[in-house]
């Protein structure tokens, strides 16, 4: 299915549901973004999308990682051609997924991060969620696990839209879409009973505008799941990185949790709290054979893990839980 | 069913069809359409639309008029309370309607005119249509009689949307949507099969611009209807009225059929044929008990029906057909 | 002087007079076209006008003529380099001048043009007055000599700017302007006391619309001066041109004189009169040294001068004055 | 004079300095905010300044102090009058000025502040600069007082504009101006050799996004003067205050001065240092009989003055300097 076709049964969903105002803004944004914004690739990787052989989907589990099929629901040669293709769409970076008895061996442990959040936040069942910076969607398909109405993720990666569509090829119909847009397009819908936004907050130079960019997508009451990097500390510690952290050019604000909290009340949010703290592993984060470049252990200081190259605090991790006033 | 829910049917009609590119605009300029531009009695309208009884709708006629059910369909006292409700939806210009026995009299026999110009048009089975400048929507549903497979009507008369609605609730549910806006909100879709504007063209002060509108309202290929008042004399023959023509004020150019066909072919269309020329009939527009005030029997000069009461030639009528190039 | 520096002594008399509100939208269309929408050979053409000899302006007439110097003013040689300059601005259609001697014998005898109406006008003494396309500024500069105290000019061709740039350098500094822009970019100022539009209305899709751009810049009570092609005959007489017209292509609507004045009255102008109406000759419309292709000549049905090449009456202009009510 | 003919003297010095580029978009702000946006008084104050009796400036001071002519300039009368009406205008907070031998005596006294940033900044002789959040414009005559080229404030609340009118009313002609406008409207202009913002920073939700846009006014190597609250700290110390702080309700980032430096030098910023750090004493900023309301004193914890009365650190103040690379 193209980008377009996929948005038209986003709409079919929109219409259906709580959110039809979307409708409003988002058509239009899609229609020049195909028209104008796309990635030079794109075009070649929506045609090796369309290789993607029809397979019936078989056993689904998305209740404990996102897995359809095995090695046996195929014949061989199908199968190296379905992973030929998923190859084709590196790096992988958010997962890991089983398709078929292809294991796509991502460079994250997504699944980790779920198992520690997930019995903390509201349950999702029949829930409308949003799911800002998503990725290649791996944690939209966990929140349709755990039975969520109407799933959206947005992220402006194109490539992410691409492993998305062609992890979506193999699962079938469902109301899981992606939208590549970043949370500055999106109108303040004030729809969703839960946002999620894990691994974004740091990468923003205006941190309090991005919450109340997320804040203005979730209904009154709605609750928010925010997950960044943390440093320790009090409520006035705040790191601001230099020009690179753990040699990533685009990060700016690591507050301490209790800062965080601060900062989430100040904009009226409620009920914060801290669900999960954690550093990061290179168990977790790591380079593999469908992410073959650097990835935490090159990061870190090679003398003393506690710290990355640059001599900040290795990377701490946190998922915050808040309610929308 | 109320304007909102009216629109969401529409937007279901839409991305099932070739129009779906509409999204890009329509949802938002109906939400800021319902939000800042209702008219002072749009809500009470609405509420009595809310009165109108449940009827099933037994025999429809849209093939020879616009009839459904008849006296026997329900209870005199049934019978009644519609009649009531729809008279406070007066004046209704555009008509007859048959509605389980009762006769909305209207000012205008459009079914005179849709009887000469049907056999001249392209057949409508299967195709997209748009009316522009619909009123209460009586060709609408004639449209859809013949088969149309959607038809979109634009008209930003608010009390013709609601007299469209009062109908739709009695016609049940079909293809045929009254959006309320005016050409110039909408954008070249270029994607209607036939487009139709009858009684709009000379109250525009820049014909060719409008002309334009339609035209770029059309398939390539695409048939345009058009209907309009007209003098008679050769192909530099045009009288642009005054303040006033037959008590309207609001008339600018009115052409002979010979210097609008010269129009349309300098703007791309090409086959234009007129296919009727007639003066309008005080048979044809007169007051009614739907109608109370005014028509064009106190519009013609009394001494002289040839001449409007401003002394210029009375109402004649061509329709014109064109292909769009 | 740049055309960068121009504009700056525009605005200078803008603030300094009742136009200072053109400001709200002036510097900015004039900067992004500056940035956007040059001419490829824009540049080329100021570098060349920088080549252009300083000659102190000695005897100026602006009253019979355009004329600035003579022969005797500078030497043999400057005179040759001006001459050589501004030749390379051809071609040439709105003149003459004369220029130390360099007689530009342009494409159209403009003064003849001017002769006709000048005494029919209001007078134009401590006036501001806008010239709605003004071609090279041949009657910018006539209009300054009846002693207008702001002469505008707008016109979007950027070749006719550089050539009012060359005439400009050598008569110095006035209160005379060309901006490089259409009417339908200017916000309605309600400032002038005459607006001039000559050779313009034809070429308009959209008449009405045009006549009320030219009606929102004037004052209450202000002057239109409009000059166009129409054709013989009566109030209902109204030539659509076809794809050419006297070989151009861009003609649509040549109203008779009677026609024109019954849409200028719907339009809220009064004291409606023809001040000029005249064939145009080819003694004042013809091929030259300074615009050496076709002209009107080629333009006639080489049989009977009274027909354009396709058979249409051939070139006849009205001038048309009328007052703002 | 009022608001409008001001904006025609300061676009009369835009046009003549390297700030032309400002007139794109500022005269139809001004223009738009006179007709939109006036504050209910505005009105009104501006009779009031209407009736300012004229007063030859006599001596002026502005190297030493805000000061033209003395009580021996005019008559007792004239003075209490000048008195009355500048009292109009209360509350006054920025200042002290002495007009004419009327004391006015602001709640702040801003030469103290100047005294102690003065010796540290570049000298202003023959710069463009620009104060961001000017207040009354206290600065503004300092800055002038040092020779400025052209000196410009801005500051959207209107009353302070009134303030600024009237004292620039005693002072006569100079390059010094008022903008009602707040940072975020003013186009990047990349023009000013020193931009100057003065307790503003704090009361940014972005401060990241305010630093920008102040850099985003200077030339390349020009210097930022940085005037906010602070918080002793190392370079990971940021207070975030809560729903209020010293009484006032509109306060967010309070850093360390260290974490300040550490965030401009993100920016792009070189040369940073920290020319002044001072608690705010409450003989600096107090209540007077020209702002009669709480003021210091009353937000401090009445037992101990190193604390607001919410528990925070008291107002502690630093400015820095740093160079736009």
């Amino acid at each position: 299915m193209t980008a377009s076709a996929l948005f038209h049964t986003c709409y079919q969903d929109l219409l259906n549901g709580p959110l039809s105002h979307w409708l409003n803004t988002l058509p239009q944004q899609m229609d020049s973004w195909y028209r104008d914004d796309l990635h030079g690739e794109f075009k070649k990787w929506q045609r090796l999308l369309g290789k993607l052989p029809q397979v019936p989907p078989g056993n689904i589990d998305l209740r404990e990682s996102v897995t359809v099929g095995d090695a046996s629901s195929t014949d061989p040669y199908t199968q190296k051609q379905i992973e030929g293709l998923l190859r084709q769409f590196m790096p992988w970076r958010k997962g890991p997924y089983f398709i078929h008895g292809v294991h796509i061996d991502t460079e994250w442990r997504s699944d980790w991060k779920w198992e520690r959040l997930k019995s903390h936040i509201e349950p999702l069942k029949g829930k409308q969620v949003l799911d800002v910076g998503c990725g290649s969607g791996y944690h939209l398909w966990r929140m349709y696990g755990e039975e969520a109405a109407g799933v959206y993720g947005i992220d402006p990666t194109q490539l992410f839209f691409i492993q998305f569509m062609a992890v979506k090829h193999f699962l079938g119909e469902a109301p899981v879409h992606f939208l590549p847009l970043g949370i500055e397009q999106m109108q303040p819908l004030k729809a969703f009973d839960t946002v999620f936004s894990m691994g974004v907050l740091y990468h923003r130079k205006d941190p309090m505008e991005f919450l109340n960019q997320l804040k203005s997508q979730l209904v009154k009451g709605g609750q928010l799941v925010l997950e960044t990097l943390i440093v320790d500390g009090d409520e006035q510690t705040v790191l601001m990185a230099g020009e690179r952290y753990a040699q990533m050019r685009n990060v700016w604000f690591l507050p301490s949790t209790s800062a965080l909290i601060v900062w989430l009340k100040r904009l009226g949010f409620s009920d914060c709290k801290v669900v999960d703290e954690s550093v990061t592993s290179t168990a977790e984060q790591r380079t593999t054979s469908w992410m073959e470049s650097h990835s935490l252990q090159d990061f870190l200081d090679p003398d003393d893990h506690t710290k990355t190259i640059e001599g900040y605090p290795a990377p701490k991790r946190a998922v915050i839980i808040a309610t929308k006033n």
